[in-house]
């Protein structure tokens, strides 16, 4: 999928709406591995920040507090099955990129990759795991940001737990004099 | 609108989806206010858990910090007006219960009111501020959760910034084995 950088302080508009994410980290050794995601929030505009739990049940705990980079990769509703089968085995065992046939591309700033396959990739870095060990809250901040060229309207997934879904429906406009 | 408690358990399943909500806090002083919100993540399943960002700008600030109580109202699509035009006046200035003509109903365990016209309530009490001066971050606990007895689809919100907003729409189930 084609993408251009997109201004960080768009960023919000992404994670805002609450939408599945999956978490790409490198290991140390150079092992890349990809974490479906739905517990995240918005914390700053700009630069942006957010935070996000994973926990060290997840195979992807020891790379980001080694490396402390990931990065965020926003699917469309049509890599459901793929988003609930990478949360459903462990980088333990597989390669993930290899075993869904999902594109490892280079990251600008980060060295954890980003999936082709994804509309939005956001480069982050841990900036603060205080609440870590307590809450499993990491603290980050995303410093590159891509979007698709698409112009096809690129509908997200909201996991209403247990395998239920909503995919993006109808959309309203109003008068917004906020942020 | 009529409610019957939702079990603990099943809160993660409204939270996790990203919706927009509605905070409402009542001052030391029993005075009532309704803040829009969409920055907020599910931390952890039972008991339930919670993060949000509130900052000092907002009004309802004084109150969650001085009483460490609030409810989070869950709007359907059908109060997407009301749930901008309340992030758009300050409760300093106007009730926005009467404003709004929203039915405060009273919670069992925490003093600020439920939203009578919001499909589901959490009622929370703050456990943690270590982050708040930082980064605006409230860590909460749900103490007691209500869900309409309605059997219509409540559809929920998500903002996209700028005032645009999307509904839920299709829905997929997949085969699941884990929360």
């Amino acid at each position: 999928m084609k993408k251009k950088s997109l201004p960080l302080a768009k960023v919000y508009q992404l994670l805002e709406p609450g939408p599945v994410i999956m978490v790409t980290t490198k290991s140390a050794k150079g092992k890349p591995n990809i974490m479906t995601m739905t517990w995240q929030m918005m914390v700053d505009f700009v630069p942006p920040i957010l935070a996000f739990v994973m926990s060290e049940d997840n195979y992807s705990f020891k790379a980001l507090k080694a490396t402390k980079e990931c990065v965020i990769n926003i699917p469309a509703a049509d890599l459901v099955k793929t988003a609930v089968a990478i949360g459903e085995c462990s980088g333990s065992k597989v390669d993930k990129f290899k075993k869904f046939n999902l594109t490892p591309e280079k990251a600008s700033l980060v060295k954890a990759p980003l999936i082709g396959e994804c509309f939005a990739n956001l480069e982050c870095k841990v900036i603060d795991m205080k609440m870590a060990k307590k809450y499993n809250i990491f603290i980050l901040e995303v410093v590159k940001a891509w979007i698709t060229t698409s112009k096809k309207r690129q509908r997200m997934l909201h996991h209403c737990g247990n395998g239920l879904f909503t995919i993006d429906g109808k959309t309203v406009k109003l008068p917004f004099s906020k942020k």
